[in-house]
């Protein structure tokens, strides 16, 4: 006979650790900074603080010829707006609970991520995780000690302190032991905190490992972009359980109150036209309708021609990204490009891309594209090969730009923000081929490539004018002279119209310069 | 402030529908045959029952032009081992609770997606899922009509019938409804059946769609492969947290036979070993451990040189993957090997692979390969490019065999099975680049190239001998008589030696012959 059981949410992503990015020793090591970092990100943006972040890495036991892991211990601080007291245990100790759920763009997934951080932790370890925090404006210091009871899904606190809070420190800081390969991972740690520092760079963060390394990425800018607003559904993106916990809220009002009141885009003469297309009073209350009229109301809501979703639940960085990628790469070149809203299934997104060229930019190597891929202001680091902004870049006819991606110092940068990345893993990886999606990015992709394509025939045309100058400026002079007086013209003609070519020659390098600057 | 909440695992996962393959109508439709497909072979596969299935997909309303997906009705009949009628509800209706993990091969994760599957149709068209089931030697067939009640992770039951089971039938049937794009998924759905019905030839399975498609895939075999069996734990496979359950089973136990019970590949010679090396004394009891021994003992075992994890446990399909590969392509010829037992992680892992050439097998298009994958007896259709065996297949050089793969008829097929298949999604579609198993399908895959290069260089042989053959029987006679009269030479001893000739070309032809058979 087969047995039945049934297991805790804790216990399913202990048993499939994989799905969310902890699949072996090397990959768990860079999920976990990674996870961290974006929960932190995520805190100080939620009351627009300035980020600062400190990671530290370090052994606690050598990592020996024959093993494969070792002993390492990380502790990441943040000045975010922290955890309240009652709830910091719950935070980290019990899986599916977190910050509610609400229409905005955000980094995690339901605060996932750094649960799965400490639970790897302590199955590979047995040893506590330690959580301190403290909120804006209070008193106290909390400190705990704890495990997670994976059975139970709960915490288990072993040391409790509470610390006077002198100098009013608000964040959070996490600090557990774990097993991992950190040789084998410190590269794309370093890569994702490079990448980080170019989509956020309002972000301080120090990172200092055991092997002696030891970065600081510099704040570059001190404003942030505005803020993503918390704002009502579209009625495209609700499906039939969304629609229903909806109207539980608002059960007593009429339906057409109701529709206008929950919904984005409907206004009281779209609820009255939806109604009417479904055969449904305006007057009935919402609660009284029966499951065939929810159904014909939801199915006429499908299909009905309503406005694009309103993009003020999104949080694009706009000119920052330049400010990022001229930090980072000090291209000569950078042409960038943000679209109008847009939306996949009631999901609004807007895509960002900027193309840059020359300065640390390195030239591909083994024909591959230099691709910078963000998502929600995260950089996306593995799979690349899958994902759609790589798609669109492959699928563009690059000779009618004449210009060789695989062989100039060409870099592509691509950031989609959503209240819904259409993911197609929970460790957050790579972006599924959306039709929306991957046509924005084209579009977008496309005018940069306009623009890089226009300097960089300037800039052939700039180099072939600087010979010509050269060339010009030498003889110029002479060649005039002689000239006019084998001609009989006055001296001071020659002399007024060698300053006017010489002007005009400086013009051009000038205007040329100009383009250069503006980016 | 934040607002904190938890939510109800069908809550998580109605949320992150994508991860587990349900990322948009089209998809979903071929997920949900899947998933229901894959629980039927494991419930028939539970008893060494040759599976029956039958499928009955029915539009409940047209597609118009303007629409993305239509109303679609599933039903999916098995002769399984169906399901207790007191466990029925949760079954399907509770996500998280699943017949009990157990150390054997199967193809489910938790039974969660048949239940994606009910929810999926619960969520889209609001209406109940049937559930009909009886088990083996039972009076009475359990009919149940019920929903998930998402918030509370509970089955809501809204009708329940016991009918008398006269045929004393076993099995389980469930239908329902849901909102699917069936046009876009049919390529896919049928591509999967095929390759099930390659990988399981003792299946019988009937495919009846409402566009009047019709598919019987036969069953070839009336046997099953050997079943796999439950077995003790690997100690390399078990990390800290599963270490200190089985403890918990066994507190009273001095270690030592506790090691003996609980694991393979320790008996008490090793028991002992370990023991000495983690400076723990063999008669402590278990349950007395210190965090620290525990640790140290943990550590110790890590790092053991224990034997390869036992294969019992798995579940490889040998030689009849000629039988499928044969009924299904009707290839010229196969090459099929099966490696001996290994293991990552301390979980076992058997490698199977077939190369086939001609028959029905196509030439490959646009340089893609032919090659079929699948994992514990499940055919992987979607992402086969970040796929490990098509990485071992793209970094083999096949000059050295004098084959294109790429011009050439030839099919490759994989089965990796495993007590865990480490795959990269909830969606099961392909399989991380584990290095032991990246190392063990290229050598099996080597094996059956050298064999089909033997094979191409004989039958070009053939082919060059097929003409000398020809125009040595036409002259050879006239020409040795002829050259025997010249000679003087006994007209018998000419006879003879053009007798042996032809003998000798026949047996050449013969031996090839037997080649092509010998599949």
């Amino acid at each position: 006979m087969l047995k039945f059981e049934e297991i805790s949410p804790s216990d399913f992503f202990y048993r499939n650790k994989e799905i969310a990015g902890f699949e072996n020793p090397t990959k768990t090591c860079y999920t976990i900074v990674r996870e961290l970092v974006e929960n932190s990100l995520d805190s100080c943006e939620a009351r627009r603080i300035l980020p600062e972040i400190n990671i530290y890495v370090k052994n606690m036991e050598e990592m020996g010829e024959e093993k494969e892991e070792q002993k390492i211990n990380i502790r990441v601080e943040d000045n975010g707006i922290g955890i309240p007291s009652d709830k910091a245990p719950f935070a980290f100790g019990k899986i599916l609970y977190g910050s509610k759920f609400v229409l905005k763009q955000h980094r995690g997934i339901f605060g996932l991520g750094g649960k799965m951080a400490v639970l790897y932790g302590q199955i590979t370890t047995n040893m506590p995780f330690k959580v301190i925090t403290a909120t804006m404006d209070t008193k106290y210091i909390h400190y705990y000690e704890m495990f997670i009871d994976i059975v139970k899904n709960q915490p288990k606190i072993v040391r409790y302190e509470k610390i006077l809070n002198k100098e009013m420190w608000h964040g959070l800081i996490i600090d557990f032991n774990f097993m991992g390969n950190y040789k084998g991972a410190k590269k794309k740690i370093i890569e994702y905190l490079f990448q980080t520092a170019i989509i956020v760079p309002y972000m301080q963060l120090l990172y200092v490992d055991f092997e002696g390394t030891s970065l600081f990425f510099e704040r570059k800018v001190s404003s942030m972009p505005p803020e993503a607003k918390e704002i009502l559904l579209h009625p495209k993106g609700v499906d039939l359980e969304m629609f229903k916990r909806l109207i539980k809220l608002d059960s007593h009002l009429p339906v057409s109150k109701f529709l206008c009141k929950r919904f984005q885009k409907i206004g009281i003469k779209t609820a009255n036209d939806i109604l009417n297309l479904a055969g449904i009073s305006s007057n009935i209350k919402v609660g009284r309708l029966k499951d065939e009229e929810l159904q014909k109301l939801y199915s006429v809501m499908k299909s009905y021609p309503f406005k694009r979703p309103d993009a003020k639940a999104l949080s694009p960085i706009g000119e920052y990204m330049k400010i990022g990628i001229d930090a980072m790469f000090k291209p000569e070149f950078i042409s960038f490009d943000q679209r109008e809203p847009s939306s996949y299934e009631g999901h609004p997104f807007i895509v960002e891309t900027a193309v840059a060229y020359g300065g640390r930019i390195p030239i591909p190597q083994n024909n591959e594209i230099n691709l910078y891929r963000f998502a929600n202001k995260i950089p996306l680091i593995y799979d690349s090969y899958n994902d759609v902004s790589m798609k669109v870049i492959k699928d563009i006819n690059w000779n009618a730009y004449k210009i060789n991606i695989y062989q100039e110092p060409i870099a592509f940068f691509v950031h989609i923000c959503s209240t819904k990345i259409p993911y197609k893993t929970l460790g957050k990886e790579y972006i599924a081929n959306q039709p929306e999606i991957y046509k924005e990015i084209e579009l977008s992709i496309r005018r940069n490539a306009r623009n890089l394509s226009a300097y960089l025939n300037k800039k052939k045309f700039m180099e072939y004018q600087k010979v010509r100058k050269r060339y010009l400026s030498e003889y110029i002079e002479k060649i005039s002279i002689f000239a006019g007086k084998l001609a009989e013209i006055d001296d001071n003609i020659i002399k007024n119209y060698i300053e006017n070519f010489k002007k005009k020659l400086s013009q051009e390098e000038l205007e040329f310069a100009s383009i250069q600057v503006e980016r």
